[in-house]
């Protein structure tokens, strides 16, 4: 297992980290700089963020800091309630594709959407066994594209408590059960990631009994991707309430010894949206903060 | 599978549902005459109402209105730091026993707990699997006694959104699990309860891809109760914000279907902890509501 605590060479940010500072919107270009200017070597940008910013923009500033993407958040939300909403979203996934690919993003990262417009507070239905057909035929139809683009796709196991509104995809070992389905001829023998594997977000999976299982049924090549943060007690807020590494009560360490025992061997990706907390501080003090923290605790 | 719609013959009212009138605590004997006064033939009280209004005249009550327990709310909480606590945990849940014979319950709900102090927000550590161990270990010893007093023990799978502070027993699969490796052998021409099984409860399980296969698996003898409510999109609170059957996106008369399959005929329980909502309102617009959406979304 790497030793993370003499320096951040494997940290990377996910944006959303620090999306707002003080409670307001930090522009892409400035979160960039201010993690260059830390020697954090990596991030990973959202869609949003980095439509705000210009794409070719975003592209030179990474280029110029010399940073790698760890990921690129994100794609998915597949499911519809009829043709034309499953082609709008397949058309918005080849978009991610190519904004990943001229990012250099390493994957692009899946979150695969739950059931039609319960996002909104207005489910068309109850019906998740058809969320989860559409999820896996909409996967398997833009593998296809990202293939062509050499752009891996990661789907990303959310928490259980997004089943209904952000992700039907909720344990690594469904994930996996998708990717064996849909891309299942991996050669042993070649190290490069696969086309189709998983980003596995601490936050969702740590509660998870079959973890470590599952990891080991993953192996190197379709772990593309490891994100952090930690599970508060109490967690006030389904979707806006996670703590720093450390602050919490999951055992990060152990499962990152569990994904590089695999072979993982890419950044550890911090991910924490927090609005009462995290967004409330300076960017500056939330970035040291990570840097300990993945120091200290990760 | 049982038709519903003509009468709720088959409802429980979880007496959670109904312990709060427009916010004021509503005494355990009043529930049960408001039950009775609308022909609901079943409870399941919890043992903090049952020890207010006196176990005695609890036992009464239910004798006078001829009324059943779908189950007994609850037992559990096994993991602790030192063999105090643990020795406390089994002397607890001994005396749940003790009251759940008395007041002729089916079944003790087993919400097995989490990581020590995680409930009052201070966790004595992360090993969750640690915790996982005391509570295997906890049922086993519980169990001995239990069957003593022929009394079942009925596993509750908690949401994974529990699994730090309340239950670390989080999918059917890893309950039944459970099951197998503390009470194996299962006679299937048998078709008495099993000594220990599960409680299925919708809102915990409803997102689980492998939920129909697990209650297959569970079958007849070790499904001892199978609880509704609604999970609400948004879900605005972790514990509190549970919504009405009808209101939110589970479908459960499909996994109703499920459990019948197997054999189950007993009582659909429901339990709804709604501290903005169902607690704010008249207990009797409450239990209205439940024997109408029992009729029409169960």
């Amino acid at each position: 297992m790497r030793d993370f605590s003499q320096d951040h060479r494997w940290l990377s940010i996910n944006t959303a980290t620090v999306r707002k500072s003080r409670g307001a919107d930090v522009p892409l270009l400035d979160i960039l700089d201010a993690c260059a200017a830390r020697g954090i070597r990596a991030v990973a940008p959202w869609r949003d963020q980095v439509a705000s910013a210009g794409l070719s923009r975003v592209a030179s500033a990474l280029k110029a800091h010399d940073m790698a993407l760890s990921g690129y958040c994100r794609g998915g939300m597949f499911p519809a309630t009829d043709g034309a909403g499953l082609q709008a979203a397949h058309d918005e996934n080849r978009r991610a594709v190519d904004e990943a690919r001229t990012l250099g993003a390493p994957c692009l990262v899946l979150v695969v959407g739950g059931l039609p417009g319960a996002l909104d507070g207005k489910a068309a239905d109850k019906d998740i066994a058809r969320a989860r057909a559409q999820v896996h035929e909409g996967i398997a139809r833009l593998l296809e594209y990202a293939r062509s683009c050499q752009m891996p796709l990661a789907i990303e196991p959310l928490h259980p408590m997004y089943a209904a509104d952000r992700a039907c995809v909720n344990t690594l070992e469904q994930a996996l059960d998708l990717c064996d389905a849909i891309d299942p001829a991996l050669a042993t023998a070649d190290t490069r990631p696969a086309d189709l594997g998983v980003a596995v977000d601490m936050y969702h999976v740590w509660w998870d009994p079959k973890l470590q299982a599952q990891i080991a049924r993953a192996g190197q090549r379709r772990l593309l991707a490891f994100h952090v943060c930690d599970w508060l007690t109490p967690t006030t807020d389904l979707l806006l309430d996670r703590g720093m590494m450390g602050d919490g009560v999951i055992d990060i360490a152990q499962a990152r010894g569990w994904v590089e025992d695999q072979g993982f061997a890419g950044y550890s990706e911090v991910e924490i949206f927090s609005a009462a907390n995290w967004w409330q501080r300076e960017m500056g003090e939330v970035l040291d903060t990570c840097i300990a923290r993945h120091r200290s605790a990760v």
